[in-house]
């Protein structure tokens, strides 16, 4: 962190300032110019608050070096993080799709979904039991009952499952569940964070929609403080002015998580976009940019889907865009 | 709900969604016209999900016309809502400040703040217990030891108590605790909302950093629709491509809500800004544009405060904004 | 500007950094510490592209402690700027109100509210000659046609005028308008900037509707660097993803715009919430923020306007705004 | 364009209304409900200002069906538009790169990109004469001098050239060259639009930094307007929250401006994330979302480029984008 002084300081202050950094074991090395002195703080500052510092009667400006997470930082982990979801690989040389209904409906429902996106080819099962809807009087997920219908397909299919929680409260439900989703609106429930950092389940941890992307490398590091470091991250657009689409795909989080970041990213075409007829153009740019996987929703009907039906593909679709997804890697 | 047909829509899918509708109770109103057909629909469609019907194929555009929200809904509701926080009132011709620490630090810390509140003229007491912080190394509140605090100085001062309460869990210290606040970052944790619409509990809802009027509204009827119909407003800025404050303070958002809503409206100068230097004449727009109260951190030594110093008022800077505050409120 | 090297950098690189440097008249303090080396640039930095500083190899990180702008600066110019408008003052102490129809429609339209504008209290008549329309076939405005009537109007009320430029082949048809009227659509227009830069006439720059406070000030700075320094930005509202009203009225602009700059600040509530019935609340919050003016848009029969009805107040609700601004005007 | 009536409106001002839109070539078809009373507005509603409308006393509210351009939209033209630069065809199956550097900068630097970006593959060359810059004090750009310098380049190479039009005053000195570009700041500049709607060159939009699409489609309707058929789109990122890149490339524009428009439509990675090491991941994704192009900057020697040098591609960079992309392009 280096912090530049006011012209006319009070050396008073300075003394304060010098004896609080070090109770936080931080050294100041002053460096006095002509026209500005700069401190520089030596030593782990990733819990020295900017906000705080820049306050300060005396203090001009300040600008931090060092990225304030650690865990999640590329920095002291050069080597790609592969997460294993029961089996399944995520991360570096693995590319893996999820995918699935938005919202588990039935039984039936979820069988048809889940043996035909196996067939195409995803390797995980996504759908939610838990829902977060914007209005009380929508649809909220069959919760408690949709895991063991999760269950159930994952036996029949054999791949793994990832679904959304929504409160500490549920987590028991969520035993057997391969991989916990936390949604964009949880991506700041902090102390939800901290109760999945003691967890040692794969979490797949959705953006915020309108985190910046050093906030969500935050959130990943308050589960990764806790002692999880099993966690992916999956892009799914932030909220611009833009109305064309439900949300704006920051397709560039894919390259600006690889070079921050040791953590697997994923995209999701579906949330992002809001529009099935945009799904498989950005699974394409997505996977062409050099994301690590991919989360589709599907649906046996679409046009009758509980949740979501606007964004879902159809079993045709989806089968069709992962032919075109596995194009693009094969040449990427 | 207006439903616009494409021009050579199937009679048999129409038919379809005639009789889902009539499933959900509401009704086609049918007009044929040359270039287009047009549905009406007729009867509560506040539980209808427009993406769904927007998705049909034989469907061009939707358009609502009945907001959303019904039991927040000034067309509903006509009278302004007043919330009574251990008599102290909110709304209609009652204007309350809340004021106090971000953070509740020490006894002796809330006290100094406390009395210098309240002799300032502010009628609530905030104070931050459990802290939602960016980052799992800062400082993230007293938590379970702050809440004893905040109910002694209330005691000491006779100001009732304002504090963030984070998740379900908590519920239970904040039993005597007189308004729950419910934080931007938890304005869409569902399951919190529906858990705090089981209480009788005066809540003030702030808005989430990135939520549009409607979504507020929305979460704001997510608890009165579990009967808790003490909600309040609290506008604290939201984010934009703007850097030169911490958030831009939606002031619009004031006459907005009165507009659709009965439930009182409050503005946070301090979170919305950032920097104290710009919380006084926000506070004065705020008040001008007509806010029910307002909501703003004070501490005894902002350098020192543990928690977002840079944006809380010294005592004297308070009881100056209040006198100033006092001005507009007394023409206005 | 503070420059912080990479921890291992190439010396040769930082004697080609420092000879180009000196090219600008900057010079180059270098503070060498354990963990990092940091140079302070010193001299006008102001011509120094901070992004090509950043992307040279050695460079870890910039920090720009001067602001790019100078003449709009309130750091090399204390005093708050008074503008002169044919006789009228707009900045310091002086508050002035600037209100008339979005396009001047017709002699008899312009007469009745110039007339009314005046009575009411306003000081300056605004009215949109040029228009600049989001559609090719939507009203386009009285183009040349409507300078001299607007010039009328000013014989006929004595209320100096202001009205907006949009190209420079139209400057000969301004030279007997008082003040010229940049749009938000051309902030950045630069070619136009530096062309009025060479005139003496007042200039009112709106901000443009994605555009930072920063980059405002520099598009001021254009035009102060031409000699022409009578200045007066706008606040007109900004884009955000709230679509309850047109733009976002960044009030919070007010005060921080009296920081950096000398240079007076005025707020449109028209174009700001787009709405007639959020003008007023707006128009009395930007006045207890402390603009030193307002921009309104009153029609004679805002229903049938050519242009922007839908934010345009009537004659009456103008002249009952203009009461309460004076009221908070009298306590602020 | 569909009206929905207030529930208890006065029926003359419907037949104000009804006479004014018949003024306007526009018939009202009338659907009497139950709840509620619905206009169908028949005929050509392009030129009908929605907000006028919607601002009548009797309107709840307003919905466009028929988009507000007709030139650009694909309804009309079904088929893909191909713009032909030169020989260089850009549109449906014709993919073209246009490379070259940010600024010309001399006649040496200018030769060699415009040389190694055709050996790498690119068909035309771009590089900016007039430059726009957010500083008074930034190197503007060598300006008329810059032309004969492309020109140059041309005869040299043989790659048709493309450069930034700022100011209708420059026209002249464009004559000789290919394609124009209206640049992100003049999206808007409508009196430029008019102008160059006049000329038969070739027009390369690119789209404002908080433009939304339908109001780029309506820029490119202005030009198409006046007679100028031969405009390309291109997406150069917008503005957003996000720090991490200097803008958010919006990669979703491709497959909405595919349905919406006929038009070409390429990508700028370099603008839209501003960062070197991001553009070829970006260049990648939008070839797999299906753009007809890409337009990217090149420099000989970025960290001495006099202009976003940052975002520039070296020469050796550039070439293997390109192999890259035509990997993508190969199985796309």
């Amino acid at each position: 962190m280096i912090v530049m002084l006011k012209p006319a300081y009070d050396p008073n202050q300075l003394e304060v300032l010098r004896l609080w950094l070090e109770e936080q074991n931080v050294h100041i090395q002053m460096n006095q110019g002509i026209q500005s002195t700069v401190l520089g703080l030596i030593g782990d500052t990733s819990a020295i608050d900017q906000d705080l510092v820049e306050q300060l009667e005396i203090v001009e400006k300040v600008t931090r070096v060092q990225e304030p997470y650690k865990k999640a930082n590329r920095k002291f982990h050069p080597q790609d993080t592969v997460v294993d979801i029961s089996g399944v690989k995520v991360g570096a040389g693995h590319f893996a799709v999820m995918a699935g209904p938005c919202s588990v409906e039935s039984h039936d429902q979820l069988m048809i979904v889940a043996k035909a996106v196996k067939d195409a080819g995803a390797s995980i099962l996504r759908g939610g039991a838990y829902k977060p809807r914007t209005s009380p009087y929508a649809f909220q997920g069959m919760r408690e009952l949709g895991i063991p219908l999760l269950l159930e397909a994952r036996k029949e299919t054999g791949l793994p499952i990832v679904t959304e929680l929504m409160d500490v409260s549920q987590l028991d439900a969520f035993a057997d569940v391969d991989c916990i989703q936390i949604g964009a609106r949880n991506m700041q429930n902090f102390e939800l964070l901290k109760e999945i950092g003691h967890s040692k389940k794969p979490i797949l941890l959705k953006r915020g929609m309108s985190s910046t992307i050093q906030e969500w490398l935050m959130s990943a590091e308050y589960i990764m403080a806790g002692g999880n470091e099993n966690v992916i991250l999956c892009e799914r657009g932030i909220r611009t002015f833009e109305t064309a689409t439900r949300n704006i795909c920051d397709i560039s989080a894919v390259p600006v998580l690889h070079e921050l970041s040791h953590l697997p990213v994923i995209v999701d075409p579906s949330h992002s976009t809001g529009f099935s007829r945009y799904v498989t153009p950005m699974a394409l740019a997505a996977t062409a940019a050099g994301a690590n996987g991919l989360m589709i929703e599907v649906h046996n009907d679409p046009p009758r889907a509980l949740c979501d039906g606007p964004q879902s593909l159809t079993l045709e679709q989806f089968a069709n865009a992962m032919g075109l997804v596995n194009n693009i890697l094969a040449v990427r």
